[in-house]
């Protein structure tokens, strides 16, 4: 029931057409790990600078995330990314990005963080990612997002990384980026068709597409899911959308630990998803999920449903 | 139970990663039609030349379409559209438009065509759907199709349009450059709130954006629905998909002529629009379509739905 969440932490300074944040509480491990805490017990390994606030530890810690492997670098300073969004929020520009203490980051796990029976590998070097991947060899599910930038620079290590997970959570894009297929189908089946890593048990199993605004999509051996997105009519700020998503389905697989990854656990995990990074977007940065009850994930729920099915009444068509 | 439709009748040449045609049979009334026809008798008002081929003509009325409003322009020549769409088929370019008939077509439309209980004006310039619209004052139902040019060019018309329909099916980034709104639910709700236009008996009470690839929402004053679209591996050709997707929604409503307008009703409608398009793009122009069976689309629809649902498991969450 404990999940491991590698990557970044940060301060991220955004602009959207509906305000801006300066330094907010941001990256991939946190927004990741505010998501999962609905589930189980995170643990956090990323490092920060020696900027990094009290406030900000205690905002990630307060949802009972252990925070012991988050390592204060000294003399070391902050990630940072500032970016500004469109008009429609769908295209974003980098404005700034100081790595700071990520760039010699070296994830250390305490015996604790190894322990835990479900892991994260948010968007980090693909190297760290098998570093990490191999420490916890008895997961027993591993799930890994990672960004174009190390489909372009890293890939053969990518490969690998991707080789050694059951499921890869990517942008719809940069799964076709990464295959070479245009058709999303076909580029989630190539995945499922590469061989397991050297010393790796198995390979991946389960492809999530993430499509932003219009949803999101699952693609294993067997079948085929797609959600769209929660209808919002306020949308405020993306940033941290795509691992609160992750957030909210791995930590639905980790409470459910002694159920198979039947596609019935991997619908409802992909729902929770959605509904968590619903509400990650309707406020800046971590802000709306830091105050989240589990009666409105459970109510969204709901909703989610309500506004996705329909029934299939029999008709007589001609011809 | 009987559809009229006024819209292009058109010859395309079209290239895709996949291959090419030279001068198929395509244009809007044309994919509409042939894909309504599985719901009801469609009526196709529209302009070609004297180019134009008895065996395409045939190809549409094959499936039972009244084609006596074709109206065959002497020393005319059929409109014709050449395109080239990239890689992963959501961008096109054109090439080439020959507007021919279609530059001063005025919609003649018989007693048949005017005695129709559901209207499809597709994408044509808004006053003729305008004039077409009042010479069926008593239809039930009737729907509306436009694009960017005309958003830009003849907005003043096109909305006066909008009011006179009961619903609007636009791609979802017409439906912004419509509204200058960048959220889709509050693009949506604006036109559902715009006053009927003079003369009309109601305005629009159903929003339906187009996505692409993604699927399609369905926004009423009361409900929203979104539906993603059918997976498929094989894409061939979108040319065409959104005409026939409104043939499918349009022509589901029509095969329903006592029941009310309900969110039941539509989102059946929708599930059948989303299956007939997907049929439309597995091969070039009306290909697919001309060999379809009522037996496909039902089988479609079931698997559609296979696709789309979840449970929703309780759970306990923390916090």
């Amino acid at each position: 029931m404990s999940i491991t969440v590698v990557g970044s932490i940060a301060y991220d300074t955004v602009k959207t057409p509906f305000g801006e944040r300066e330094r907010m509480l941001g990256g991939a491990a946190v927004h990741f790990a505010l998501a999962a805490s609905f589930f189980g017990e995170v643990r956090v390994v990323g490092p920060v600078g020696e900027d990094f606030g009290e406030a900000e530890l205690e905002t990630i810690s307060r949802r009972g995330v252990d925070v012991s492997d988050v390592e204060r670098v000294s003399g070391g300073k902050t990630f940072f990314w500032r970016g500004e969004y469109g008009w429609d929020l769908n295209s974003r520009e980098t404005l700034d990005t100081q790595l700071g203490v990520f760039e010699d980051f070296q994830p250390k796990l305490s015996e604790s963080s190894r322990s835990s029976d479900v892991l994260f590998l948010a968007n980090i070097q693909p190297d760290l990612q098998r570093e990490v991947r191999a420490q916890l060899p008895d997961a027993r599910f591993v799930a890994l997002d990672s960004m174009n930038m190390w489909i372009e620079d890293a890939r053969d290590s990518l490969v690998q990384a991707i080789g050694s997970v059951d499921c890869v959570i990517l942008n719809d894009a940069e799964l076709r980026q990464l295959t070479g297929k245009p058709n999303l189908v076909s580029a989630a089946r190539e995945v499922l068709s590469w061989e397991p890593s050297p010393g790796a048990r198995r390979g991946p199993s389960v492809i999530v597409a993430k499509q932003g605004e219009y949803g999101a999509a699952l693609v294993t051996r067997e079948s085929f899911f797609a959600l769209p997105a929660y209808p919002l009519e306020t949308v405020i700020d993306p940033t941290g959308a795509g691992d609160t998503f992750a957030g909210g389905l791995v930590g639905y697989i980790a409470a459910h630990p002694d159920q198979e990854l039947s596609d019935e656990l991997l619908r409802r995990a992909m729902a929770h998803a959605t509904v968590l990074a619903s509400f990650n977007v309707e406020e800046f940065g971590t802000e709306r999920i830091e105050r989240l009850t589990g009666g409105e994930i459970v109510a969204r729920m709901e909703e989610l449903r309500a506004v996705t099915q329909f029934s299939g009444a029999p008709l007589q068509l001609r011809g």
